[in-house]
């Protein structure tokens, strides 16, 4: 069993998602958003950092999927993105996580089938998928669905190694 | 006495360095470069995170200085700058440093006396100020200027505090 760590890192709210993965059955463990108050932001990276690292020890996972963010509105708020989605990414690795990186269109295609889904249609899929009596809030949903995603990969990945190759995951990438 | 560490942080190199200031005087303790090899972002920001943590267990900074970063090129440079800073700003506010934020304007202003000034005239003052023998590399002397930015706001902050208010420093920003 592979327990997965997703996490959806944002300026204002950064969504995390664990989930077990046994073979290609996932179960939900647990979700949430981490709300950082308005501040400076040493002090808001501060809280992403150390939630991150709290649910990481609560949770044990074995791996993490983060999104990977190409686009953004401006470079000011890429600027701001970005700090957030490194204090995410550093939690992951610094304790010791492999972390794997999707860009939205993968994980809109490993969950609803298309890389062009909506956040309504991502929460109703992740709800089905991991049979939860309601959908989970938006950032919640979005990395759980990273989760998902990386699980299918993984998946993919484990039934097509074999002795001569095949694809294989190395730290921080799939490759 | 009271150390700083500067810091500023890039994608591909993240300067830093050290200095310990007394009054209106500075001394020069360490600098250098952090060079990021190509590879998996994950990775790189890790080498940021646990470089800074191992530098600041090493020569116990009291307080950070890091350059806040407005514009970048593009959308995508700004992301990634973003995550470089988000790792180093992490890496000290995680081992308890107050993280002063200054804009590259007043960082220049400080050491150079305008806000216009080019790297080779920060490397130069940084050389003067700290009675280096040579000029330290770029972003060393980049993070260098940003620890005596942070030396001359402190003490004309604590020259402007007293009993009835003034400026004071809280964690993350100075206000």
């Amino acid at each position: 069993m592979t327990i997965i760590l997703g996490v959806d890192p944002g300026s204002h709210k950064t969504g995390f998602g664990v989930i077990e993965v046994l073979g290609n059955q996932h179960r939900y463990v647990t979700s949430g958003v981490i709300r950082l108050p308005q501040g400076a932001l040493p002090a808001r990276l501060d809280i992403i950092f150390k939630s991150l690292c709290t649910i990481i020890n609560e949770y044990s996972p074995d791996e993490a999927a983060v999104e990977e963010v190409f686009m953004a509105k401006s470079a000011g708020s890429a600027l701001k993105l970005g700090q957030a989605r490194g204090a995410a990414v550093v939690a992951c690795v610094s304790e010791g996580l492999l972390v794997a990186e999707y860009t939205a269109r993968q994980i809109k295609k490993a969950v609803v089938g298309t890389g062009a889904a909506d956040k309504e249609q991502i929460q109703h899929m992740v709800k089905i998928l991991l049979k939860l009596p309601a959908a989970p809030q938006e950032d919640a949903a979005d990395a759980l669905a990273a989760a998902i995603c990386h699980a299918n990969s993984r998946q993919g990945l484990l039934s097509m190694s074999g002795p001569h190759g095949g694809a294989r995951m190395r730290r921080g990438r799939l490759s």
